[in-house]
C-alpha cells in the first residue's frame, strides 16, 4: 500500500495511491492518519479511483513532530574510506521546516557556497514505541519513503556539531509516497536500490541492504532515548558519492536537477533555486 | 509580567502570575498564548487574582516546534580551558519530550551511567522571524526562563553528534515562568546571576552577560537558517562547573536535588529519579 500527501485547495490530504489513482483517506496528511491505531484497515478498505495526474505532493509526512538523522551508515563506504564501523548510530535531527515536496525547487540559501546531495532511506513510524524490542520495533514501521538530506557543508563544518548545516528552510525534499514493508523486497530492513543523479549524471548508488544499522535497528535504538510516535521520520544515512567528497567538490547552483531514486519507493525530483532568483 | 503553564484537572493552562497570584489566559499553554500577535496587550489586561500557591507547573512552554541548544557559550569558561572563542555558535536540538516541568522529577534511564547538570538561560521566541535584524531579532524574544540541559555524558559522546545524550526523555526541567525583558537588567541581552547546586553545594555560578553570542544574535543567527516561530526555544549554553569536568567526575544519582536558579526568572527544584525505582 502507498499513501501521500496531497496539496489542494483547501490544504493537505492524505490519501491513498494504487497505480494512477489516488483516494482520500479523510485526514489532513499522512502524519495524523498514522495517528490512528487502524489506519492500514481503514486504508485498505477504501479504493483509489481519482486520477493522480498532475497531483501536487506535499512532503509525505509535512510536520513530523521529529526528524532523526543518520551519520555514516553505509558499511561499503566506511570500509573504503578505511574506517572501523561503528559501534553506535550517528544521530542528529533536522527541524520539519527543512522539508519540500518530491517535485518542489530544493532553495539554495544565499548564506551558503556548498550545498551538496545525500540521498537516504526514510523511515516513518506507525506506532508509538519506547524502549521497543525488535519485534516491536520492526512492528512499529509504516513503511519507508526517500529523502534528500541536502547539506549545506560549510555551515554543517562551522562548528562540532551539523545540525545549522542540515536545517535549512526547504531544502529537503522528501516523498513522494509512503510503501509500506510488505510491498518491498525484505520487508522491514528492505533491499532497494538507491541512488541519486545530478544534471542527468549518477552520483550516487548504493544497495540500502548495506547500512550498518538497518531499519529495525534504528527504531530500537532511537526509541531507548525517546518516544517515537506515528508521522515521526528517521533519515538512515548515505552512501559515498557527495559532492564535497570530489576533488575538486562539487556543489549544487541555481538551475540543477536532482533526481533521488529508490527502487519501489519512487523518486524524486527537485530544481535547486537560488533563493535571490 | 510572568507567564506560566499550570496544569489542571482538565489539561494545561496558560496563566499570568504576579506575585503569589495567578489568572488563566485563555490558552492551553503559554506556546499557544505566544502564537496570538497582541499577547503582551491581552495578558496585561488580565488581573491575577487566584492564589497560586500549591500550583503544578508545567514545562513552561511544554511542546515548542523547536528547541535549539548551543555548545560552549560562556567566555570566561572558554578562556579558562585555553580555547579560542567561537566564531559562530555551536547549536544542536533537543525534542520536546526531553522536557519536564520545574518541581518535576529527572528521569535518570537506566542505560546511562553518566547523567549530569547544565544550568541555561532560555530564551522564548513571541513571533515569527527568518533572517531577522538584530532589531527584528531584538522584538522577536518574548521573553526568558531557566532549563537545565540535562546530559547522559555517555550517550553524548558515543558519535561525534551530542543529539542522543541531549534528549533522554523527560530529563529537561524547564521554567518556572517566562519573564518579559522588560522586567529584567539588560532588557532582552539580560545581566543575571545563574547558579546550579546539586544536594546543596553550589557547582555551576555565571552572569548571564558572560554568553558569547547572547539571546539577540543567536535569535538573529538561527533566523538565517530557518523560520522561528512563538513558542521555540534557545537554550543559550551552560557555564563551567559540570560533574563530568570534575576529578574525579561526579553525576547525578537516585534522591539528588538539583537547583538552577537565574536571579529574576526563579528556580527549578528537581531530584533525580531512577526510572528503575
Amino acid at each position: 500500500m502507498k499513501l501521500a500527501t496531497l496539496r489542494t485547495a483547501e490544504g493537505t490530504r492524505a490519501v491513498r495511491v494504487e497505480g494512477d489513482r489516488y483516494a482520500e483517506l479523510g485526514a489532513p496528511h499522512v502524519g495524523a492518519w498514522l495517528s490512528q491505531e487502524d489506519w492500514r484497515a481503514r486504508a485498505e478498505a477504501i479504493t483509489p479511483e481519482r486520477p493522480l495526474a498532475g497531483a501536487d505532493l506535499a512532503p509525505v509526512v509535512p510536520r513530523p513532530g521529529k526528524i532523526l538523522c543518520v551519520g555514516l551508515n553505509y558499511r561499503t563506504h566506511i570500509l573504503e574510506m578505511g574506517r572501523e564501523l561503528p559501534r553506535h548510530p550517528t544521530l542528529f535531527a533536522k527541524f520539519p521546516e527543512a522539508l519540500v515536496g518530491p517535485a518542489d525547487p530544493i532553495a539554495l540559501p544565499p548564506e551558503s557556497e556548498a550545498v551538496d546531495w545525500e540521498a537516504e532511506l526514510a523511515v516513518v513510524l506507525g506506532a508509538t514505541v519506547r524502549r521497543a524490542s525488535e519485534a516491536e520495533a520492526a512492528a512499529a514501521i509504516a513503511g519507508f519513503s526517500v529523502l534528500n538530506d541536502i547539506t549545506a557543508r560549510d555551515w554543517q563544518y562551522r562548528s562540532p556539531e551539523w545540525l545549522q548545516g542540515k536545517t535549512f528552510e526547504g531544502t529537503t525534499p522528501f516523498g513522494p509516497y509512503l510503501v509500506t514493508p510488505d510491498e518491498l523486497p525484505g520487508g522491514t530492513r528492505p533491499a532497494l536500490d538507491l541512488s541519486c543523479s545530478v544534471d542527468g549524471e549518477q552520483v550516487q548508488k548504493a544497495g540500502t541492504d548495506d547500512l550498518v544499522f538497518d531499519p529495525v535497528e534504528l527504531v530500537r535504538y532511537a526509541s531507548t532515548i525517546v518516544t517515537l510516535r506515528p508521522g515521526d521520520v528517521i533519515a538512515t544515512g548515505t552512501p559515498g558519492g557527495v559532492g564535497h567528497a570530489r576533488k575538486p567538490p562539487r556543489y549544487l547552483s541555481d538551475g540543477v536537477r536532482v533526481v533521488t531514486e529508490i527502487s519501489g519507493l519512487g523518486r524524486l525530483e527537485n530544481v535547486a533555486r537560488d533563493e535571490r532568483a
